[in-house]
């Protein structure tokens, strides 16, 4: 196991109804920015919700931050947090708005030139503007950790941000929010949470007996509670499970003593820039790939998941680890998500040399938990992945 | 799955050679308490490395808080800290030196006529007097955790106390201090988490699915490290996943959103009250009875717990959860440790009767997870015990 060092200080509020304890969460006697999405919050009740517990409140309201939450709505948002003299903001979406939140944070004290710099120059946040959240969609995890990632569409950039200045204070967790979610995203939830542990779990072993059962408990958890959700959002308990399970998948406790992968993260990430594919669909398109390539690193800790997830028992390290890779890829197009490129574009041809130039252009030269993938390695993954 | 509230803000600091960086996390411009035992961080090297990291602040120290932390024992301390102006607190232990601070953390803000009251009146503590610990065994968790159990010579009494006040603001676990502890102590810790995890899981079913995995897998990591820390406190691996597990089983993480129990810590502590038998012991010898008086409610539970954690699939219902019972006792055997009360005191008969008693005077009468475990029935389990 390596050294750790572990501070998750977010208050998680979990649980049908709890919404109207946003009242006592946010502190009166400040002056409160509301921000959300596309509208949503306004069809399925949790508007309603929270302008009720608020009505007491001194509350500015801004919506429209996008999927993948993009720089300029944010600058826009930013004005308003400093012309308003916003003291207290309240994310009340998924991870996009969480993130876009976080960046508002950070950016709202931020002293330098022009706030993209935090994003570019990898600038850690220390203190920022104090935030809670009202999670509307089980996914990222961004409720209860400190990090964020912002798009920005001029440059076709996506990068991530953090620091311990930008935890929530607290996050609301009502379970009931997915019964409204098009199926599309719940499935985007469920392979988003998914890859998180992978990230995190399948690397080359460590020893940490106690956080590998944790993912593997995660990731258990999330193939028996995926087709209960998607065939019945109504289901209570299969809800709780996968909500919980998605802040579990990356509020900091599996990533702990281990060491961390993140390289299908980042290759991902260069497929939502250049092509707008959903986050949790680049993700299933490039794990498999990413995977077979590192094969020989890999294998080892595949066929422990091949073993403790999918009770997989006969066979080699090699014939084991071969099948914990096609069960993932089969696992996520049980969830409905196309595993590869050409199943979304059919301009594909070239890219994976895009995303090399790309990766070089943001320092991005060595990923991976042995930082041994070069762009010219990402580019054969994508390649792979078309 | 039950609604919650998770908030567990401490800072943990993990792994080998990390008691240096007290020298940071302890603030410098305050005047500074050092708690500690018996004396045998002078014999470990724990109490060098943690005044060299140290030298340059201010520290007055207090040594000699006894195992099941004594009342008068900490009411010298707490004269300690109003006399020297104590601005933060150092805890330099176990679980008693720990549970120690956090009543002294408690004490020392408490406005009442005598501090006894926050135990006896069961006072919750919002803001205490701030402190960290180094943790020199692992076992009951208390590093990471709000709750703290005190002990009072005089009245044959030990109590709980608790509040959000009471977190270590950070604790240091590096696990090489197991290899200097006796046998008996790294048995105790080992049974004290395994019975902390057994008093969150082991109630009626609430499908809380990834809760019930990571108890599971906190319980097989005991029972796989557990041997090896007993053969070879050097081994770090075994060491380092015992230590994690201990902080795990009572950091917050699996009590949410289930039912728990505690009847066998409630039941246990009145046999360290009385006779002075190590915490872990008396949890050991009060469990095995305590699940089969209370067999019909809890055997469906314990048959979960016999398949995921023993690998028990053949048989009813019932004749799982009644192997689960024998297996457990058997592993508190193998740690060395007894679990019948008349093989630590010939003067068990009656004994039942005067826990009943005991937990009246305390308005314990409803105990467990359905509130059904009278002092009647805690009597009848004491009586199975003996």
């Amino acid at each position: 196991m390596k050294n750790f060092e572990l501070y998750v200080p977010t208050k998680l509020v979990f649980g049908e109804g709890e919404i109207k304890k946003l009242e006592e969460l946010v502190p009166k006697d400040k002056k409160v920015l509301m921000l959300y999405g596309g509208g949503s919050i306004k069809k399925n009740g949790v508007y309603e919700q929270v302008t009720a517990a608020l009505k007491n409140h001194t509350v500015v309201e801004f919506g429209g931050i996008e999927a993948n939450p993009e720089y300029q709505t944010l600058l826009k948002a930013l004005e308003v947090i400093k012309n308003e003299n916003i003291e207290f903001m309240l994310a009340v979406g998924g991870g996009s708005v969480i993130d876009g939140t976080k960046f508002l944070s950070s950016a709202a004290l931020y002293e330098g030139d022009t706030p993209w710099d935090i994003l570019a120059n990898r600038i850690r946040t220390y203190v920022g503007l104090p935030f809670g959240t009202v999670l509307t969609l089980p996914a990222t995890g961004s409720e209860m950790n400190s990090g964020s990632v912002i798009s920005r569409k001029e440059t076709k950039e996506k990068l991530g941000m953090g620091g311990p200045g930008l935890f929530p204070q607290f996050s609301i967790c009502d379970p009931t929010v997915i019964r409204t979610l098009p199926q599309r995203q719940i499935a985007n939830g469920v392979a988003d949470a998914y890859t998180h542990v992978m990230e995190q779990y399948l690397t080359y072993p460590a020893d940490a007996f106690l956080q590998d059962r944790i993912s593997e408990g995660i990731l258990q958890t999330l193939i028996e509670i995926a087709p209960k959700v998607l065939a019945d959002p109504n289901d209570y308990v299969a809800a709780a499970n996968f909500m919980w399970s998605c802040t579990m998948a990356l509020n900091g406790y599996i990533q702990k003593g281990v060491p961390t992968d993140w390289s299908v993260h980042m290759i991902a990430h260069e497929l939502t820039a250049h092509y707008g594919i959903d986050h949790a669909r680049t993700l299933a398109i490039i794990l498999p790939s990413a995977y077979t390539k590192k094969f020989e690193q890999k294998k080892e800790k595949l066929a422990q998941y091949a073993e403790q997830v999918f009770n997989i028992t006969e066979g080699s390290v090699e014939d084991k680890a071969k099948q914990a890779i096609e069960k993932t890829e089969a696992f996520f197009q049980s969830l409905g998500i196309k595993t590869r490129l050409s199943e979304y574009t059919d301009d594909y041809q070239g890219f994976g040399a895009k995303v090399a130039e790309s990766l070089k252009a943001h320092g991005m030269i060595k990923l991976g938990e042995h930082r041994d993938i070069t762009p010219e390695v990402a580019a054969e993954i994508v390649e792979m992945a078309y």
